[in-house]
């Protein structure tokens, strides 16, 4: 069974292993005041050209979306994110239960846009009651989508610019950042993020670590204290060097940008063969993930080889899924999968 | 000036103030737990044949839903409600400050149906991944809605039914309750509510009260410990006493529901004389609230002397507004109204 | 019975229902937009010397205490209290349900000192793992006490010079701050309050008004946008003219001070007739309240006619209770207790 | 310089990094539903004697904690702890975080006992105004304690007995489990802790794992949901598979408990020898950690070649300092140690 379901089903890149291992009876401090942590942070805040920011290594996705945007709200602030977003549909209400609403926008094609931004800021202020409603503090956007699109970088200025004259923060969700950076219908690169945004993630869980988000903090309003809230979150990882470890293997040698090059090399493979075969996709993905609509029949023969995700049903014979490649899928499975496709 | 904006503009029903003045010097226990409120606890439970009923008196509305609701759910679940339900909009995120999320369904008039209540529960468990999302736990619903609709008896029997299948509470928000009661197209009484509901609330401040609304809890699941969480979330009035006087005013000699009734009576003559100049009606309403859309120009000579709240634009000339009546509204100033609408 | 137990047995300073009562069938603006609160505001300010403060009414002192401290917090934040403190004790959590620690300093008499301030942060900051403790981001105190002590001028100037010091805000709760500005023992003037603290209240609950805490905030970090908290929170009234009637009325013609006053010469009174009769005083109270050590056998005897609070047994003979007079004693009553304890 | 200020301050065992590599590529579910998982759910299930036990493998020992109090408490109940208990001081106020108040006891030794339990429920429940106050609602121990001590069989069964009678849970944090299991001082096995508790955790950060504790649910009660609890609380780790691979690395032949066991006799090495130099010990500890009472001069000349924690200063010229074994803690260390004492 090759599977294609999910980009985290395997463990971490080998180099990260060696590393662990190389570096495991060595004495350091706790909770990421270690030298590995540091080693890490100076790489990736030299491959964000922000010598300033403040790099946090957190364990996971959820964990590290809803501390971001707790420290970030006052009580009675929401935020902005599309309806679609992760942190509005698939983190049990995380962001609830810090207390703050997450105000869903309609998106299209898992993106929302500025003017949109703007329109609820808008809408906001203009009500009598305003202050009967939650006010919007902060956008959270994911790049790429869980749809697999992407931002532009006139997309993310123009909504910079709106939550500059909005006074919002603008967090964007990188659990897929370097699927995203390889993609070729990327125009952005990790110093535009830490230029446009107030605080984005580097993810490592789908990108080759075994676990571990980086938070790259710009703004400085959100810099001071932040690792109370990770203690008290639950966030601090007490042998904080095993994050540092693996960011610190993901960003010496480009090791993070050129797995995450191959995994979009691989799926591009997978979408030249969907279309091919004259199957439209549901969203117009270039990154890892893939959301070809195909024949039923066609599914069910794939399913005896090859796992895939379910994501909706199209019409009586035909449905939408989801492939995903990964750091660590081969070129061995695609060529096959590619091959049983063509049947 | 002639307000008809909202129906809480004013004070209290004189019956109230009089009450309040001749039990002032009387010295009593705090916390509602003086004869006042154990007199008007009585009443209530009767009018609601519900004698094992507990009924605890808070000071506002917000407060009131909040505080059922978190007693209510457990951490990871939310509350089901129409989207344009007053803890959705209205309420500054109240639910959310206690931890829990908001699940709107779209409305139709402002309610929601049975069925989308079991499509809602049915969708989560079929999800693979119905852990990472919020469980639902909870019914909330507005009867009269903010919109002046009402539910049937067929409807929340519909409700109850669905609740009870998909292991939910079932809570009734009754700020408006006395103009529903009394409505010409209602076919409710307190004691339906009473055998529908798990929590249900009779609102005082928008009917003849200064302020106040009784919560009526008839699962014995919620009722435990109640008063811990009033006192934790400052719902719980030092001098209770002043809500019990209120409510035992209002449900002596049936005052609640003849101040209702008569705001309801004139609410449908502003109603009749809406439809006969011909001006639509933008929700069904039988009730206090009436929101027809009107010639922009009608609406800007009725401006000089009529206070009302806009709603929403319809087109270049015309706009949906809200007239209220409310337990204070005079016959005089409904009869210069009309006759000003016939100009 | 004459009840002495507390101080809020009745209802409220029949001014105020006068006020209540000519008002009742005006039309206002709703949330405390009237007039009514902005004349009480207006005459606040100037009690107070503060014309920059802001000034909002809340309907009780629990959520007084908690939404202040809520909008003063970070996450990661506590706030510092003596450990008898109301919010530490008698409100069932409310602080530590907006997700804060109360971090209790051991009190004397009710009072804690600016060196304990001072020595906390110091400890705070001076251990390794401060990042793994509570924060102090707030002094919490009450004046006059649960204890019917009072700060004075000195004490809480060294107070304020300590909250400076270590980046605290100072907040005065000031349930009883009518008896604290009229007891003989007392230096303080409003003004005083208003310069030394970032925020504070003015209790009308045990001080004449039905209920109701007038919140003055004098810190510019304090201000913007609590009133979205308040609504949240479920501390915004919906006829908010029934808070600015009580306030207007309290602070016409120096009602408030007047009512106070009178409630503290019959306390005095009260001192005085134990401390003849050998009972010692478990607190060097000047305020309303007061807590003599009796013996058991004549507080026996005064059971039969008077009530009053037990607060400690003292040894096998002896018990330290509580007598408190409020606005509405009258000279009558304590006449009879003082002859009745002179016996 | 020879490390003993921690026991976390290397990776983890070898066996456990082997498993990790051997199954880096396997494909796997996340989120703790894979093979691996399972298998170390049901040794531990065995270990424990527990077969309806759930188990849940968790990142680290604060959300450990949090999530299980908060999983348990309704809104207005907090846990009693000892004063020095974890929860109390070092986890940045977490569980206060989630809504509830920590209750202290002044603990001996790092312990409370089964009376002051019984003691804190009567009086809470004695009060007039109990509603007023944060009702107790679990039992929160950590033993060994953060002192080394450890909670004798007796001692656990009167707690289990003072907590049926007053309704408590009851929660032992086990973060240093094994260290206390191996103990000469020790008594309890992990099955009495699953007869006794209602949900406990075994440590595996401190005990040989690169990180994860899990929690092992014995009650009914708490049972129910608790994932998607874990998933809000950002606790479900995506690969779960690491944690399931670790513990199951921990509890095949032994493992957890043979290098817990080593652990303890290098500490009580060191024990002994800290007594045959005069120096008394802080606490009686027969874990892995010890807190002798030292010479100022010593530990000064200590300091050149060895790490320790400072504890507390004793008089001008002795300090309590703690010294810890762990899983890594060599024979050579040790051994050097003790040779560098007796100078």
């Amino acid at each position: 069974m090759l599977r294609f379901e999910s980009d985290y089903g395997e463990g971490a890149h080998p180099r990260i292993l060696e590393l662990l291992a190389s570096s495991n009876l060595e004495q350091t401090p706790g909770y990421g005041e270690d030298h590995y942590c540091e080693e890490a942070r100076s790489l990736i805040r030299k491959a964000c050209d922000a010598p300033e920011a403040d790099v946090h290594f957190l364990v996971g996705g959820t964990q590290a979306n809803f501390v971001v945007i707790e420290a970030s709200l006052k009580p009675w602030q929401g935020v902005l994110c599309a309806d679609n977003g992760h942190i509005n549909v698939h983190e049990t209400g995380a962001v609830e239960a810090t207390g703050h609403k997450v105000l869903p926008l309609p998106a299209r094609d898992g993106k929302i846009a500025a003017e949109q931004i703007r329109s609820a800021c808008a809408a906001h202020y203009a009500d009598d009651s305003f202050e009967h409603m939650v006010q919007p503090g902060m956008v959270y956007l994911s790049s790429p989508t869980e749809f697999g699109t992407l931002y532009t970088k006139a997309e993310l200025q123009a909504i910079r610019q709106a939550c500059s004259e909005c006074g919002l923060f603008l967090f964007v969700d990188g659990a897929r950042m370097g699927y995203g950076l390889m993609s070729e219908a990327n125009d952005m690169t990790l110093a535009d993020y830490a230029q446009l945004c107030d605080a984005f993630t580097i993810g490592g869980t789908k990108v080759g670590a075994l676990f571990g988000e980086a938070v790259i903090l710009t703004s400085p309003a959100l810099k001071k204290d932040f690792r109370y809230l990770m203690k008290q979150r639950g966030a601090m990882l007490a042998k904080g060097r095993l994050l540092g470890v693996q960011f610190l293997a993901l960003f010496q040698d480009d090791l993070y940008f050129r797995i995450a090059d191959k995994a979009d090399r691989l799926a591009m493979r997978l979408r030249r063969a969907f279309l091919e075969r004259g199957w439209s996709l549901l969203y117009p993905s270039f990154t890892n993930q893939q959301f070809p609509v195909m024949p039923d029949e066609v599914l069910k023969r794939l399913s005896a080889d090859y796992t895939f995700s379910f994501w909706q049903k199209i019409d009586d014979t035909h449905t939408a899924v989801r492939f995903c490649t990964s750091w660590a899928t081969t070129e061995g499975a695609v060529n096959r999968l590619v091959a049983d496709l063509e049947k």
